[in-house]
């Protein structure tokens, strides 16, 4: 269980800076190098003032191609994609984008470490869920089923993430638990 | 030698131009999945047209804290910073940050492949130096010796990086020369 997490862990602290601030925790004590990327920005006019510096006038958030976060742990390379939502009973492919997906499974396909973190805001918890389980249920959209992830599902094939006061989102012990020493079967490298 | 380089390779198309289009050239192939980060932008205003796209009114580039480009080539993480100079003589350290240069030696200690791609424009010469010949001197200049890297050292201990029309700076080719098959002795993993 989460302990700690209803006292701690809803302050209105969004999922991404929780994971910043775990990054840099990882960086400080040299577990990881992990960082976010930058949100991708078309920049269309720019102004150069004298004696100061370059000022962006106009400009347009761009779809990002990749995820929001890479890196590398133990010597792997990790990618991965943080996404939360207010529902209670599944997270909706809605935000999603099939070329992020398409990123994703490359990855894995590479040999790389590959999840989404999952995060139910108003029950509290987080979840690792591997790319593969995720695959499963996004290409079942096609066929005319939900497009959505059931709680339920990401319940059983994730894995509740643990909160600490140093590390507000720890996905790396359980990264350990699913990646590392033999690893759940349906995760071991192919 | 740079077959094709003299005739195809100075027509003004940037180095950060053909990366792009040798990554993509990777990616399609499915040999790698290696990305550009997004330039970093601090964003101060934003306006919400009703019926259309946010508009970025002000704001300002930020100093990259990490490198250009990272992805993941052969189950190995990777990681490189690309620069190129117009001087003929050797690459001025003016524009490399002392905080991208702790990256680059992080990304080495935890077991990634990490180097940079240099660019001489005037010479039309591309070299990969990997990151620890380029620690050498770069730490060097604290103990009062040249603020560069001279051309000489860069071409000893670099490889000069081979052009094809698919691939305009072909770096993978030499990624398996120095990194992979047992490697040159002093960038094995240690
Ligand atoms: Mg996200
Ligand atoms: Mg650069």
């Amino acid at each position: 269980s989460q302990l700690g997490g209803t006292q701690f862990g809803n302050r209105g602290m969004t999922l991404e800076k929780e994971l910043n601030e775990t990054n840099k925790f990882y960086l400080e004590t040299d577990q990881a190098v992990i960082h976010k990327k930058p949100t991708p920005i078309q920049v269309v006019q720019v102004d150069y003032p004298k004696r100061s510096a370059a000022v962006i006038k106009e400009a347009y958030y761009q779809q990002p191609s990749t995820t929001d976060y890479n890196g590398i742990y133990n010597g792997r390379y990790i990618d991965f994609e943080a996404k939360q939502t207010k529902n209670k009973t599944s997270l909706p492919f809605s935000n999603i984008h099939q070329h992020q997906v398409d990123h994703m499974r490359k990855i894995d396909d590479h040999g790389g470490i590959c999840f989404f973190i999952i995060r139910f805001k108003l029950l509290n918890e987080t979840f690792l869920l591997p790319i593969r389980p995720f695959i499963k249920v996004w290409d079942q959209q096609f066929e005319g089923n939900r497009k959505s992830l059931p709680y339920h599902y990401i319940k059983e094939n994730g894995y509740l993430i643990p909160f600490t006061l140093q590390k507000k989102v720890d996905y790396l012990t359980v990264v350990d638990r699913v990646y590392f020493n033999g690893g759940d079967h349906n995760e071991r490298r192919h």
